[in-house]
């Protein structure tokens, strides 16, 4: 991605410590890697120029020269940075069932929390000194893009506002979850938390195609891919036996339909 | 809650022009409702001083004595006094069926939407200038308030981890289904919205239940009290049809129990 192919001067091995020698797109991949690691644990209030200047081992006078806007203009660049990685995250191939699927995007997803930890938090909780108009604009890119993917695996041409709907907050919902995941010190582990927002993305579905002519072709079509020993097999056990002395919930007492009104 | 039912002197009806007789509170009162009303209608930026002070037919130096801390101080206390509101939504009597407590409670949260419309996405859609860490800690005492009222009324005394993140995500997947609605010009009627999120939440708790003991109980002594004509008998029964091609999650090839690892 760095177009640092096309040069076959580039190949020559530089001496390790030659800094001088990066590139200006290497040495601002550089600054930025070492931005975000310092945002990964503290808050963006608590990072100065200074501070990247010496993780990167430069001098502030040349963080400027990348950065002539200073810590904004970086926050922003490592925002962007972050943001590109965290969409590569959500690319899976469209085979199988519709809940490896979201469990393997979620370990990439968390991983990615995992990584980047009090960055996360402080973008998303708000309120940070570090947030404007334009870095709002890069998290909801994040999350058009994120919805934009899920209704591709759900196969639909054109989804309509229940389903859209749905994605949507099912997202919100996945950000909550990480935000209280890395406030309780990333407890529960990672596996379970996503595990059961694969259980929650399972219910929200099928409850949604209990009114959504569309969702309950997505979630007939999405059923009838999963396994019996998998995830949503296991997750329709442990329901049916929940559900199991509700069986007054199924029968209407007089009619055989709905009847509004009746209550 | 002014404290004016104390005094008899305030029965005495005021002249309808005479502003000056306003009470201290009264006046904070009015100045704030001014506010609010504006910032419903436009974002937190594109309100000033000037605007609330031609709003309440005061003059700017009035609307300095009360706030002297300017818009800043103003945007706060509307804040706090709009929270004050919302919270009073969330009180609901802990009897009858669960499903027609949510969708009580969501009824008077949709409402509180839909009046504070554009001052609602803005405080939470993030980026605002007005926001602050004191306007997020407002924002996050609401949601406390939200999860404290569900876990009540969900009778458990000390709720476990797994309940309190369900909860949690589920205030948000609240949020950005309101925010969504407000974005697409209030539609579908906030009463489809409701009941989808009354749906979502019964989901919800009914697939925690898979997986955790505590959300189990719970959601057995819930459904116990759901009607076969009320909300819940009637997404069990659209579910029923979803599912009843899905027989195949339900019987495990080989073994009775799950098999971890014979996928």
């Amino acid at each position: 991605m760095n177009g640092s192919g096309t040069a076959p001067a580039a190949r020559t091995p530089a001496p390790r410590a030659a800094y001088r020698r990066l590139s200006v797109e290497e040495r601002r991949t550089q600054l930025i890697a070492a931005a975000l690691t310092l945002f990964a644990h503290r808050a963006p209030e608590e990072v100065s120029l200074d501070d990247v200047a010496a993780a990167a081992r430069v001098s502030r006078p040349l963080v400027y020269r990348y950065f002539p806007g200073g810590k904004p203009q970086l926050y922003e660049a490592a925002l962007r940075s972050a943001a590109d990685d965290l969409q590569l995250c959500f690319a899976e191939p469209r085979t199988g069932p519709l809940s490896e699927r979201l469990a393997a995007v979620l370990d990439r997803y968390l991983g990615f929390v995992d990584e980047h930890d009090a960055g996360f938090s402080a973008l998303l909780q708000g309120g940070s000194v570090a947030e404007t108009s334009r870095t709002g604009a890069i998290v909801d890119g994040v999350r058009r893009a994120a919805a934009g993917h899920i209704l591709t695996h759900l196969a639909v041409g054109s989804p309509g506002p229940r389903l859209r709907m749905m994605v949507r907050t099912w997202i919100a919902a996945v950000e909550a979850a990480s935000l209280i995941w890395l406030d309780e010190d990333k407890l529960p582990p990672a596996a379970e938390v996503r595990d059961w927002l694969v259980d929650h993305f399972v219910a929200l579905l099928v409850a949604t195609a209990g009114s959504d002519g569309q969702a309950a072709a997505v979630a007939r079509a999405a059923l009838d891919l999963e396994a019996a020993d998998g995830t949503v097999g296991r997750l329709a056990r442990r329901v049916a036996e929940v559900v199991t002395d509700s069986g007054h919930l199924l029968e209407l007492p007089a009619a055989e339909g709905d009847v509004p009104g009746a209550e």
